[in-house]
């Protein structure tokens, strides 16, 4: 039997035939678009997932069930998506529509969810007895995942990592809290670091690759140029893995999973990255002579959206 | 059958029969020594334990179990107790040497687990899907209750929620970190914050109630003194409570657990710091019109340690 993966995106909605194993066997997909209503949108993933079981060889009865990967929130107690703010969904019945043309079990979560639901099933994560994985991206994102299970919480809203409170009354957050993980922890927490030691230290390589322009500014370039000891980009990326690491502690201190698994668009720095963030984070443990858990890199990039979503609900 | 739960204290040992509802049949207890040998230590535990349920009109025959709560680490690997400072116990091989006396299955936990695991048999958590218990004392700990079952993390170091980071490079903490969460959620710094008030402004109900002498402003001091409106006490009240808050949002947008309950000393104000806690979380919410955890107080008491203690391997 095969499970559908809908992993939806912004900008795309990425799709497959996923086998029990965690392997894509068949992969599709379509342009989100946004311009049109709910019920066509979901139609037209419907359209897609049928297109593609039928271009995979196989049909809907090799179908066990249907997972979906969401940018939002599920309400798991609705079963509706109850928010997903790039494509305009607020409380929306995605089962019940989705179901009146595939008729399967449909599971949802949220993306970040679903991508460390993929580690485990198939990626570094892969039978671990609890884990929780941080996308680093433009914001923070989490999931969990503790006995084989997706943990969300009792109200679905729980892995919010990059909304855990980490400097009471510090940096403004778009949520309208002050100090939140993700204001330090975030492309755009390396991106802002940067534009502030550009403005006292104009001479330097981030800038430099920038073309001049601080606007130009990402988390890639000040990563690169710390990579050639660039002082600015040294100084922005030592302060980004100390942050990190005690961001990685708190999540230790407070839920020890037996590994943390770091993803995302920041976490493509490989073992830069890595090696730093593993070499600061013993500084900040409680317990300094007790194991804790192991760091590490997701390892299944784009696919793990498809990957995970199919995972849903095993 | 009864289990028997064992409070470890800093002063005092209590343990008592518990039966299968979390009643207590009957009490026991003994001075804490330090000054003997660890094996003595036991021993005299050991001792205590035998006499409480000879004097209960039970036999050992009786017994399924027996649960510590410590207020220290407990490796789940070895089954040794890898800290407790207050008794002066490392990597100490408590079961082992229990067992030598009393040959029945031996179970640890941290104290404020144990205190959560006692709430959620026998106290306001009853039957909860996952609960989160928050000790608010000289320090702040936690209890994490998952599905009925203790949740220390793979390592057995984790529901540290006092070391989580709450500000980055904030106040220096004894663990060696800056910023962790106990110091603006306990009453040590309910106490530190008094005293930088009436430092500046010495004319408060505050420093009269402590006799005029800020080295014996205590949390009941100043919380009592909120209640008067005096202009201290409120202030260091309102940022205690905004602090806490942002500290139970944290742990929402973490973990979602159904419920948060505070103990430890600082809740016996009640209603008072319920109330002004329950009011201040909704501002900070992430998503402020999904359900999330309802905030409740511990309803059991001192004998919290015992019962919970009891629990632990049920």
């Amino acid at each position: 039997m095969y499970s559908i993966g809908i992993d939806i995106g912004g900008t795309g909605i990425q799709l497959g035939l996923v086998d029990e194993q965690g392997r894509i066997a068949h992969k599709g997909g379509i342009v989100t678009r946004t311009d049109i209503p709910f019920d066509q949108q979901v139609k037209a993933i419907a359209d897609c997932v049928l297109e593609t079981i039928a271009a995979s060889g196989h049909s809907v009865e090799d179908i066990s069930s249907i997972g979906v990967g969401v940018p939002g929130v599920v309400a798991p107690r609705t079963g509706h998506i109850a928010f997903c703010n790039n494509l305009g969904w607020k409380d929306a019945p995605f089962r019940e529509e989705m179901q009146r043309w595939i008729d399967k079990p449909v599971h949802m979560d949220n993306d970040a969810t679903v991508a460390g639901l993929a580690e485990y099933h198939a990626g570094v994560s892969a039978g671990t007895h609890s884990s929780v994985f941080i996308t680093l991206g433009t914001g923070v994102g989490g999931g969990i995942v503790l006995g084989g299970k997706v943990w969300s919480g009792f109200h679905g809203v729980g892995s919010e990592i990059g909304h855990m409170i980490f400097e009471v009354d510090g940096e403004p957050c778009n949520c309208g809290n002050r100090g939140c993980l993700e204001r330090y922890c975030s492309a755009t927490a390396i991106i802002r670091m940067a534009r502030e030691e550009v403005a006292k230290t104009p001479d330097s390589l981030v800038l430099q690759m920038a073309g001049g322009d601080p606007a130009k500014i990402n988390a890639k370039i000040v990563f690169d140029a710390a990579r050639e000891n660039d002082p600015v980009g040294k100084a922005v990326f030592d302060r980004f893995v100390r942050y990190l690491a005690q961001a990685i502690v708190t999540i230790i201190n407070f839920l020890d999973p037996e590994i943390v698994v770091l993803g995302g668009g920041v976490s493509k720095a490989g073992a830069f990255l890595l090696d730093a963030v593993r070499q600061a984070v013993p500084e900040y443990l409680l317990y300094k002579t007790l194991p804790c858990a192991r760091i590490e890199l997701a390892e299944l990039g784009p696919d793990a959206g498809i990957i995970g979503a199919a995972m849903l609900g095993k």
